[in-house]
């Protein structure tokens, strides 16, 4: 296997970070008022999107997978002992961009721009940051994604997986991020950081790969899913199921569930977002001027029509198939079973939002408390920022200082 | 009209408490550790359900119609001069069932029996407490209520209303209590209390009636509906659109939606309550032995299954028409507009929790706010109980002695 280019561009000169991408997580508009207020430098360079390939991949629950395709990105430049690596693990409806733009005309840089380029916490100046499309990517239908999953037509057949698709774990998406690091020769990494499931595969790093791993920075995230998490992760995949295009997952060159998977998504942004957002942006406002919701099931309040287009929108590039694989994944979550959070050995800076209504506080308190019985340092961050959850994406900057000082130590 | 007999049946001797019954608003098992550990009185009578009929009521929004029936029952006797009146005011999945039982084979009383009884908050030897079914009440299939909605066959055609059922709000289920009031020669209320929906209800009263509410007890409810609720309120009510056999709301004489239907209550019942009963009841464990839910997508967690039973058990006897209706009602609901809060006269004790997901405190202390700008008294009691929005069914019996207090002042 040929080692890829890992510096696809220069990162280089300041630019005002103009906006905030959020629309991976969640499409509805963002309130002004949580926009950054201070000047960042972003990165001013066009990122390339690569395509990472393992001829076979043996999953934990044992199925087989021949070519095996992931995306990835990198910003920054790998130095000469391999010793500057931060690995970048996206959320559950994320994707590798993490930073920069593909094309100078896009809308907004990747969704963490605020703290990775030249600078910034994540420096591109000192550090190689890779950043990778999971297995089973949400956006199975994105242009700039690849990935494996049910949606991917079988190397043998020609035809999608469907739900014939194995089982797969976050332990399976640390697997191959493994793979694509050890096909550039890197063998340790100076940080694993990521949002959400993100969080989640920072976790399974450190429990499952520890002497590989030199710092932890899970994002809005806890050490495995509680019983709460199990239960709204099926609410999350329940309208698929109900949708009946979606026809036991066997759609493929049909019509796709799209109304289901809109109405997942619907559910995924609001769980994730929070009270003071739906207030300030939205409150009792209509969706229509004169068409007042008391008259008629028809008319709607804003909030309500921005939900429904922001799941729309969302559904044109999901995969329903792909969104309950995920669902999976984050349910059977648990690395190592009750002991693994005490075999982790990095010290650990654990960035979350007592707004959260995911991973609530009590859970992130309980990760900590297990880490730290097994004697790893661990450094406890609280964002802000009135987006509940989503606060790990739209507002990371808050624990900017923080990363810079975590990741010099 | 003939005045029906205000005292179903007698009240008296003790009575422990056996069971907390929560079956209208969750089915989903309680944990013990919820159960109220003082002994309490309960009624020992058996609670007989009356119906009232209005030959003809306009509705809010212009709607005419004939024959509308409610439920209701009461508890304690009616004094000479008709002013010991509490009226009990129910939540959104539930009925006027407020304590005692139907049969004594009954397997549990009333929802709020731990305080409705002699020597309880709500005093049997003092007060008639009168409780009444709503209009559209989500269980129109149940035995036990009696309601107009979509499903009630039409006095003119004999046929379900369906989706032509006029628009109403929480100030038409109000309005239909007040007619049931002086069909009993009651003008003047001792008391208004309900607890979420009925909490909407009490306000409604307080605002719209105020001369004649004499105290106001909302229990986990604010006074109007902000966009956070708005949205979730759409979230709940989308699973039924999703089922093809809603086919628009006409669905009377052939398959209902059932599995929509179901999924809804799945929503409900989840976001009701809260980690703490989630992660100490199930957290993760599985459904079934040796199905561990890492082999297979058909394999559950315990908390899954749990909210599937839950959710088609009360699909059997609650109508999905109903559902949409009780959304709409809760997302219109504003009483008097931005100053109608402020026209409240009477005193008024709210019982809030902060696990609530539903109503979020600062829901409740702008309501508190508004209240207290117009010139009435607030107190405002917080329980907990690790059940969220549910610890105000589940755990009232926390805030009964500010009840027995307030009502005696």
């Amino acid at each position: 296997m040929t080692l890829p280019n890992p510096c696809p561009a220069s990162f280089r000169g300041p630019r005002l970070a103009a906006a905030l991408w959020l629309a991976a997580l969640a499409t509805v508009a963002m309130p002004a008022v949580l926009a950054t207020s201070r000047p960042a430098y972003a990165l001013d360079a066009i990122v390339e999107k690569k395509t990472f390939t393992m001829p076979t991949y043996t999953t934990v629950s044992g199925g087989v997978l021949r070519e095996v395709k992931v995306g990835w990105e990198a910003y920054g430049t790998l130095n000469a002992d391999k010793s500057n690596v931060i690995l970048i693990t996206h959320f559950f409806s994320g994707t590798s961009h993490a930073a920069g733009k593909y094309k100078p005309e896009d809308k907004a840089p990747g969704y963490w721009d605020a703290i990775i380029g030249p600078g910034k916490p994540l420096d591109t100046d000192k550090y190689y940051i890779i950043s990778s499309d999971t297995l089973v990517n949400l956006n199975a239908h994105d242009p700039n994604v690849v990935t494996t999953g049910p949606a991917t037509p079988r190397p043998d057949t020609g035809k999608p997986y469907g739900m014939d698709f194995p089982v797969v774990g976050i332990r399976d998406f640390v697997n191959v991020q493994k793979a694509l690091l050890e096909s550039q020769g890197i063998h340790k990494l100076h940080a694993v950081m990521g949002a959400s499931m993100g969080a989640l595969q920072a976790y399974e790093w450190a429990t499952g790969y520890p002497e590989m791993v030199g710092r932890v920075i899970p994002v809005i995230g806890a050490g495995d899913t509680d019983g709460w998490l199990v239960g709204w992760l099926d609410i999350w995949a329940s309208p698929i199921r109900l949708d009946p295009n979606w026809n036991n997952g066997d759609y493929y060159g049909k019509t796709p569930p799209k109304a289901g998977l809109a109405q997942s998504l619907k559910v995924i942004s609001l769980f994730s977002n929070y009270w003071t957002w739906a207030d300030d942006t939205y409150n009792r406002k209509w969706a229509k001027p004169g068409e007042d919701p008391e008259k008629s099931f028809a008319n709607r309040y804003a909030i309500e029509a921005a939900l429904d287009s922001a799941g729309a929108a969302r559904a044109e590039t999901a995969d329903a198939n792909h969104l309950l694989y995920l669902v999976k994944a984050n349910q059977t979550f648990a690395p190592g079973g009750d002991v693994g959070l005490a075999r982790i050995k990095a010290p650990v800076l654990m960035i979350s939002s007592s707004e959260d209504l995911v991973f609530p506080p009590p859970t992130i308190q309980r990760t900590a408390d297990k880490i730290r019985s097994g004697g790893a340092k661990v450094e406890q961050v609280n964002i802000g920022g009135g987006r509940g959850h989503l606060n790990g994406v739209a507002n990371v900057s808050e624990a900017a200082d923080a990363i810079t000082r975590f990741l010099a130590q």
